[in-house]
């Protein structure tokens, strides 16, 4: 298994395909990139971790220090504790069987905010905190799009629900994500999903505090939005987490080039069926994910686009079909197919970073900014990854 | 994590969620019914290792030793080696990058057919052999419907592919899987898909023992074809991996029944949007997949079908959408939402078992033939994953 970097795997020819590649030259530029915007506009940045799930790529979020960071698992939070992020906003609704976990945490002097949208949640989390005598704080997800979870800004429930966390000395703030900016088609409804994110956190957070509720956390985010808002007056803090890798879909909504994507699949040529136009991978939904979200794009660019083991763009090639353990290449716009035979290591940039990866125990590591290399690009570390719940 | 069973978690109440659950009577039943299946067609079985992954499940496809097996990776075959399974095919086309790990094996006194479909390979499998001085019995992949690999029964290049291979004492025999079954529409299409599947596997071999090259495996299959060939004349060995955990596709083609879906997801309620008919849970695709391998049926059936915590189906509950770690359930046929307070929980059958499966760490095992449970279903036991390349 590729679990590791062994003395005869120092370059991508090495360890047995399929396996994960970061560039981190891409990943470090991605961060500078959306650092710089946050400072920009005068907020915090939480990243969400839940892409990389490393503690090496989450190393670089920060200038190398731990810092405030946003977890879609306790097993993250747990993970991410342990390496000094003491900082966490577990973003996914809480259920009382999971307070105990976060509880252990908060008294291992670890900070961590959850997430919840109705009385029933404030009620168990308000007398959890009690009966444990910790803090739990809370933040109160705001719906500002129809995408998933969330109370609307002006749902009558709100103030109340709020209210039991008050007086519980739980409530923190409120949170949302535009979740449905990843269906813009331009620029322009982009940066207005980021103002109406921006427009739901704050009119909430604002709601409350006139009806006397304390508000301290205005949190927003989305890739998408974070990469397009230009006014978070009121916000105190944006979350993204796909951003360090990208992928074929934020490329494809504009957010990002192709040559900024991070992280690839190499793959090795396995066979060929010219009669169908086909070239046959050891690389299928197992190292890709089956996730498709170019399919819903104007242009679908399949399980993914093909570079040379460099990371070149081949032209036209696209893995178009994916069995467990096989991958489809084909020519598109009748281009012709490339000469790739057996044995040949190519590389596959995904749909979606966070499903790919996810299919992956952790990533070989390159730096784009060494240049091509004439053999094949050296392996600089080896990153893990944080798995399960 | 929910990596073992600890002493307070004894029940499905007990882990965290998500997690997978695997009843061990409905696989024992599956797999009893596929091995009276090929008993009653006079050939052996080689089942395809691939969907569980567990060599605890494996130890149910032999009467509890071990036996002839199917791989998709050579994780999955040092495992399995490593448990006594000397008898492996390694399905995927091989590459001259994975055969020293082939090698390893073999010294070790394992079997291991590898697959291939053009002289290239059957070239560098034959140089292989003679300078490891070991055996390394190759099968040619037929193709017999167009699905992905192969080379048609009456391919001109087929003999001579042959001959590389006996020349060098490589060739064991050929090999087909009907990949396309999976679309097929009623029994009679199966049925003639699995007669299809046997005569392009026989064909090629017949073909190649007129031309004096002696082929020992005939070897078909897929889980389609494998419950519904009525005749395997002149085949082997029959492979089939997904009928140890069926699932919604399956049961949307017709080769089993919902109530032999042996591999489900337990998820909690942490959310509701009656507003929009949504139930949230903390099951989504990264305890699901990105599998929607019943979008193509008559029937599709979302991201999956729901149970209460038993396995007793909630009728029209449906797993409409996912986010990372979100499902989202909603009713379909102008059912009513059923009650389901945050903090409940839920199983959910998966449309593709195989990539479900491989998105945990392991299964948490419960026996259906205990009947329904007061409270919540025992865990019998923890059966771990192969995971990796």
């Amino acid at each position: 298994m590729s679990t590791a970097v062994s003395p005869t795997a120092r370059t991508l020819a090495g360890p047995d395909t399929p396996f994960a590649v970061v560039d981190v030259h891409r990943t470090r530029r991605n961060i500078a990139r959306l650092r710089a915007r946050a400072d920009r506009l005068g907020v915090a940045l939480r990243p969400h971790v839940k892409t990389a799930k490393s503690l090496d790529a989450a190393a670089l979020l920060h200038d190398g220090g731990p810092g405030p960071v946003t977890v879609s698992t306790l097993a993250e939070a747990e993970a991410f504790a342990g390496a000094g992020h003491h900082d966490i906003t577990y973003a996914v609704g809480i259920e009382p069987h999971k307070l105990p976990r976060v509880i252990a945490l908060v008294r291992r002097g670890v900070t961590v905010r959850v997430l919840l949208d109705s009385t029933e949640q404030a009620v168990f989390v308000a007398a959890a905190a009690r009966d444990a005598r910790v803090a739990l704080p809370a933040l109160i997800e705001i719906d500002c799009d129809g995408h998933r979870g969330g109370l609307r800004p002006d749902a009558p429930g709100l103030p109340g629900i709020a209210r039991v966390l008050h007086d519980a000395g739980c409530l923190d703030g409120v949170l949302t994500h535009a979740g449905e900016s990843y269906f813009c088609r331009t620029a322009e409804e982009r940066r207005a999903a980021a103002r109406n994110e921006r427009d739901a956190a704050v009119a909430a957070a604002e709601r409350l505090r006139a009806a006397g509720l304390p508000v301290t956390t205005v949190s927003v985010g989305s890739t998408p939005t974070a990469h397009a808002a230009d006014d978070l007056t009121g916000v105190t803090e944006l979350r993204a987490g796909n951003h360090v890798f990208f992928d074929l879909v934020m490329a494809g909504l504009g957010v990002c080039g192709l040559d900024d994507l991070a992280l690839s699949v190499v793959v090795t040529v396995i066979g060929h069926r010219p009669e169908y136009g086909w070239i046959l991978t050891d690389g299928g939904w197992m190292a890709m994910s089956r996730d498709r979200g170019t399919a819903a794009q104007p242009q679908d660019q399949g399980y993914g686009l093909v570079t040379d083991l460099n990371g070149t763009l081949i032209p036209d090639l696209v893995m178009t079909a994916a069995s467990q353990e096989h991958g489809t290449l084909t020519a598109r716009n009748g281009a012709g197919l490339p000469e790739l035979p057996i044995g040949t290591r190519l590389r596959v940039l995904p749909n979606h970073a966070c499903a790919t990866a996810a299919q992956h125990h952790g990533y070989h590591v390159v730096d784009g900014a060494l240049g091509p290399a004439t053999t094949a690009p050296a392996i600089e570390a080896y990153w893990p990854r944080v798995t399960g719940w």
